[in-house]
């Protein structure tokens, strides 16, 4: 026997029921983010292999797929191993995200996009992970931005957009947590740790949820024990609070559970973009998590997370990113953006009952002139319905199933006897 | 100054006026599919290498961009070039149309899907051509194919459901040529040609529109003058046929031009094929072409294109290849399919004006609270508006007339003084 024939690994096909389910949440989700006021633009899959390397991307780099440059001949490879420079043989890649992809658009079309600009992307990526339950090689991202607003207009806007786009989905009662970077710093600081640590450090701290404090200083104290144990001290203190998801957004309750000092502005506008997204949908809780840490390196001010009970893990995130875009432009661009992890989300939602219901089978007997079914289909389609011609099959029962599995509503037979649509007699099926 | 910053190589970006106009149109022909009966499928954009070369994706398997290997050394480029295997290197390749993957999906999920299948692929595909105007090296197809139908309801349906998605459009009044491979091989025959040649005859024939009778038979005279010669007789014959699009699909105008004892049943069935098709959207034309096409090597019955008087090339195209499903499969599965080309066809078309009819842009002073902003974008949400905020800027006319631009109807300031939506007077913009 053949070896199974199979998609690329790590990536999957999609049948019509699913393809359908995430054709509805992608329609749900794109129609929202315009109503608020968003634009929905597209890049190419690929970009500039140096582009996508400039350092952007943090570990996703090391997770592009690269295309070969065109017409390769052996010296190309032999110069490649003599220079030690196997990515030579490389000039796309396939994008692992769609921020890098954002601030290159940004770059080529800023003189044509109005000085706030709003997008909306809503697109596959690519990363060559291992392969392992829920995460893919090929997933779609839904991302917002706001490019070039440095006000706090920014974060609430993108807030509020992907809370309705979950609501539209019907995924309420989600919780946002939120923190700011320079908090997040302020506390490393305060621990002692080296600026060259930091980074570290937050990897560590992100981990927080599956090693627990004793997990972060024990992961920590190979370098330096005393920061390690003055941030454990820290961590301890604050998990009763995270085991809650947090604190309220007020200067209050967020002093009283961090470190003295620890930057007062960041804080005090944490209280002021809580107070503005006063009018998020009812059952939208906002939780203040100065543990939360968001993997990228970019992100220089507030960073939030959206969570949903459905989902043991979070269902989006985002930040703001102001030194970004300027990579690629030369000047600084203030920006923040919000991603709906897609792939999460899709498994939580159900399909409206009502998708089918004008979802008709005509199962014809094979003498039938085939004139005549196209006029009958043609009938029903011009009142609005969907049509599917089935040949009728020995296995009635099996047809009828399997069309009801599909969505299909009802049914009915054309015989040699069906002159009109006046003619068909609908049965429900399923 | 930095070099300018663009998109890779023949590939576009989409600005948000275009990539609405994309998503419009894609929204437009995905739900005519649908309504015909056919079922939405996706599949990743990538290939393992070898499936993609396996020889039916013809002359388009040499523009396929080739993904490499992740984890490559200098070992392994060494091995390449003393096996003079340089794809070795790659272990996935950008898909180059959307059949190869539709018979690599069948042949991984035959058991899931009915015995016909109606399959919808609306995606990307990539080939690395020389990039030229009206041709790009990421482009969007909008597919229909239908497997495991022998019978000529597989032509009717895709037909049917192509003109009518080109109708929903607004494109009324496209021409669709027919031929048959059977005949085309016919006529060979009758020419003389040896079957190795047919290929290479075909191409030549292909180009009648743009060498003419006496072009393709120059390019032919080389390797034999005689049936050359006698091809050229035969075109001559036809071309004043040609010039008005082919002739009527009766088996008495087909004989008409074509020479003797070419194959009657395919013609008999062009026949049935045009009478079955008499419920096409008014205007549309059937023309039968005997000198049309279609390059792929894999077609093995019924050719058609589809043509449209704001379009000088052809505007999708297809045919039956009852022999490629099974190449993957081990047994043979007909199928027949029809692909839109969708980046001629949305430049053609217009979006409904009516599209903006409720989007409003606030613009607001910058001293409002973001929290007041919120409260009135909000409420002009849940009326059904789609809202942009904008800061009133020191140039409003500029503001107002990009706003505009963008597809908003109508705008109204938010100063100190607006307390609630019914504060706010709109005025119609541009």
């Amino acid at each position: 026997m053949a070896a199974p024939i199979t998609p690329p690994r790590g990536m999957r096909d999609f049948l019509p029921a699913d393809k359908a389910r995430r054709e509805h949440a992608l329609g749900v989700i794109r129609k929202t983010f315009a109503a608020h006021g968003f634009d929905e633009i597209e890049t190419p899959v690929v970009e500039d292999i140096a582009r996508l390397h400039s350092g952007l991307g943090g570990d996703n780099e090391k997770l592009a797929f690269s295309v070969m440059r065109r017409g390769l001949d052996s010296d190309d490879l032999a110069a490649a191993i003599d220079h030690g420079d196997l990515m030579s043989l490389a000039d796309l890649g396939l994008r692992f995200d769609l921020t890098v992809p954002l601030a290159r658009f940004y770059a080529t079309h800023r003189a044509e996009l109005p000085p706030v600009f709003r997008a909306i992307q809503i697109a596959p990526v690519w990363r060559a992970e291992r392969p392992q339950k829920g995460r893919y090689r090929q997933f779609v991202q839904c991302d917002i931005d706001i490019i070039g607003e440095a006000g706090q207009l920014a974060e609430v806007e993108l807030i509020t957009a992907t809370a309705a786009a979950l609501e539209a989905l019907g995924l309420e009662g989600c919780t946002i947590r939120i923190n700011d970077r320079r908090i997040l710093n302020g506390l490393l600081e305060f621990c002692g740790f080296e600026e060259s640590r930091w980074p570290q450090v937050l990897i560590s701290i992100d981990k927080l949820d599956k090693i627990g404090a004793q997990g972060v200083v024990a992961e920590l104290s190979a370098d330096g024990a005393d920061s390690a144990a003055v941030l454990g001290g820290v961590l301890e203190t604050l998990e009763p609070h995270l085991a809650e998801g947090g604190v309220a957004l007020t200067v209050e309750a967020i002093t009283a559970i961090l470190p003295d000092g620890i930057d007062t502005d960041a804080v005090a506008q944490l209280e002021a973009l809580a107070h503005a997204l006063s009018s998020l949908p009812p059952g939208v809780e906002l939780r203040f998590d100065p543990t939360l840490v968001r993997g990228m390196g970019y992100y220089t001010g507030t960073i939030f997370e959206i969570s949903h009970p459905g989902s043991g893990s979070s269902v989006g995130g985002g930040g703001r990113y102001d030194g970004m875009i300027g990579r690629f432009l030369g000047t600084d661009v203030p920006a923040c953006g919000f991603s709906i992890g897609f792939e999460r989300v899709v498994d939580l939602i159900e399909l409206p009952e009502t998708d089918g219901a004008d979802a008709v089978v005509l199962v014809f007997d094979p003498t039938v002139p085939l004139s005549r079914l196209l006029t009958l289909k043609s009938a029903l389609l011009d009142d609005g319905r969907r049509v599917r011609l089935e040949r009728r099959a020995k296995n009635l029962k099996a047809l009828l199933d399997r069309s009801a599995a599909a969505g299909f509503a009802s049914f009915a037979f054309v015989t040699d006897e069906t002159g009109s649509v006046a003619d068909l007699e609908f049965k429900p099926l399923a």
